[in-house]
């Protein structure tokens, strides 16, 4: 169902991680949905979590471990999320840590865990710590597509991207994998994506480098308007190559970031393409906005109108749905009669106006496209936003009401 | 499909108020879908209008025609909202002002004009005028039944309610009318509700009254969060009682407030229970916050979620998906460990821990019924909100993906 995205074929190895999975039986059978990635010494990690106030036990404990110690391994399961499981579920995220470090002979506070699945139920600790056993041995460098396969759920495609930068001559690889398809507007980070990259970044430059691309990637997607309790961004910089040290400001600091965008950016859309039911891929483009927050705020409304998302799914030019939605964002500045719309390169209203030209076969063949751009020019100021989203279909709700049974 | 709704069998006249009503076969076939309220000279009216900024052509009139002179008519079109349709669209409003006044001897200005329905189609104005010379002799006070009927689009049942009310011993006749079913989120209004009453009360007082009792009701229901170019909730008082006209602050004027709060209620849950594609009829209360604006933000974050929705709809006591809806919700005030979350009389959060003696059953139990009341107690404060919605189903995406074609 997965709009124009197929599974990643070829994922680099990148020097200094290795990757393991195992099959734990918790919730799926049948399948690896445990994930182990290992980083070698001197290895520096930045991440962007949910900011959902009920954010998850491993998410608090990830964040915590990450202050006091260097990272050295992830730990991710799927099918169970430990949210909402109060004091037990904080113990269970640590005793997690405490398997994995045992078994790698590292101290608990350099394992980072992360859970994705229902939110409500504990972890079944035995089978995790079974599952857990079983990873050191299976540690490659080059397990990340069996990686990218152990974190989905309701994907129905796993996502990944590799891409290889040359700065100064030197090969620098970046590989990310990532999962998401509901449960899906993030605010800093969406479901859960690991990238890493063999250039040497200290620790302050790659949160900033990463707190930038994500908000160029992971913040501008939404299926549902549902920001996810586990949400999790992490990139790890191994180090491993000849490149000096990158530095902040340095043209190598903004070759390497053009690439890290580009990886955050497939990967983002990749969730997107996946997005529950999703049988469209939509951008919407606010131009021209007199204030950043008034073209965030109609893209918002659009990408989260039920109307406009039905409208899509139905191939249905309806498209006083989407002046219904920018017309009831609450922004601070809108001239109705500047204000332009179109759908990829027809326009609907110009000036305030229904488009002189517009004809319903014109409108119909373009939201029969399964990727479609809306473009709205408030023709106010300099501002613009953009969005990806998708739209509601029949399967969208099968999903989500069938999810747990 | 409507949630424990039937169509009303019976209300009441109001003395001085006579409706007619026509079928102009502009949209739909072998049904009336234009009606005409006839109000009495010395009638007083109120309303409150959509806050969409793209609001449709016959609000911009209706807002202007109200305040140049006394309303003795309002004119409704279902099938075409004559929104999105620039100047002709506020031409063809005008037009059919004129028309009605032609027919009835008034002056233009004297007519209000709705319209509900498909956005951004113009009026078909030979069809309309031919209906509207249909209209007066056709007008009757007992048309009430026949009103309710031609006002609907996508609803399934009529809407209608009618309540009488005792007041220094003088019966006080109230009795309303409604459409709406998708695209429901009012901001200040609703799709459409026309309310009359034979109380005498000056205009200022009648604005006071409805604006505080829509804030109770059609400002307090969401289907889909979207909020309609249409929305318009005109309340009439004719007057033709013997009691005396009302005074701002009396018992009598709150006798009556409390009379009209509740029509507007009964109204505005109507519409929840009638929610396009609506199998539950849900209210959500957020208690004890430590302002207004949390308890509001929170109610809109969970009865917008679609994860929420579709949960509600499979009956799948799937909390953590309201945990996580109440999570993400932008508020300055929330202690984690103070909050109780309960489904009707079950809790399943009890400050900030998994209920004790929760079990899957007893959950399923409730999610089942066909009205349920989620609670959600902040424990900070003073402040409460409650909204009342509806579920996400199979058929809100038929409706919606339909509805032009």
């Amino acid at each position: 169902m997965a709009v124009q995205l197929e599974a990643p074929s070829l994922l680099h190895p990148v020097a200094g991680v290795e990757l393991a999975t195992a099959a734990t039986a918790s919730r799926y059978q049948g399948r690896d949905d445990l994930l182990l990635i290992s980083l070698c010494e001197g290895s520096t990690v930045a991440g962007v979590f949910t900011q959902n106030r009920y954010c998850a036990a491993p998410v608090i404990v990830a964040k915590q471990n990450m202050q006091e110690a260097d990272t050295r391994a992830l730990l991710v399961n799927a099918g169970n999320a430990n949210a909402g499981t109060g004091s037990l579920g904080l113990a269970n995220a640590q005793a997690s840590c405490q398997a994995v470090a045992a078994s790698l002979n590292l101290e608990p506070q350099q394992i980072l865990p992360f859970s994705t699945g229902v939110i409500g139920e504990q972890l079944d600790m035995d089978k995790l710590k079974t599952g857990i056993e079983m990873l050191p041995s299976r540690l490659e460098s080059a397990n990340w597509l069996q990686a990218a396969n152990a974190i989905i759920t309701t994907d129905t495609v796993a996502k990944g991207f590799s891409e290889v930068v040359h700065i100064d001559g030197h090969a620098i690889t970046i590989t990310g994998i990532a999962k998401g398809s509901g449960m899906i507007c993030p605010n800093m980070a969406t479901m859960l994506a690991y990238v890493t990259t063999d250039a040497s970044i200290d620790r302050e430059l790659l949160q900033d480098l990463v707190s930038r691309a994500n908000q160029m990637s992971f913040n501008r997607i939404t299926v549902d308007g549902d920001t996810s309790t586990n949400d999790a961004l992490i990139v790890a910089a191994t180090g491993q190559t000849e490149l000096a040290p990158l530095e902040s400001g340095s043209v190598q600091a903004e070759q390497f970031y053009a690439a890290l965008e580009n990886v955050l950016v497939h990967l983002a859309t990749s969730i997107i393409r996946d997005g529950e039911g999703a049988t469209k891929f939509v951008k919407v483009v606010v131009a021209s906005a007199a204030a950043n927050s008034d073209a965030r705020a109609i893209a918002y409304s659009v990408a989260h109108s039920p109307l406009v998302k039905t409208a899509l799914y139905a191939c249905d030019p309806n498209w006083g749905r989407i002046l219904a939605a920018v017309g009831k964002a609450e922004v601070a500045h809108l001239d109705l009669q500047k204000v332009d719309i179109r759908i990829n390169d027809l326009d609907l209203i110009v000036d305030g106006e229904p488009a002189a030209d517009y004809a319903e076969a014109l409108g119909k063949a373009e939201f029969e496209k399964a990727e479609i751009e809306i473009t709205i020019d408030l023709n106010l100021g300099a501002h613009q936003h953009y969005l990806w989203f998708s739209d509601l279909s029949h399967d969208y709700v099968s999903i989500n009401a069938d999810y747990r049974s």
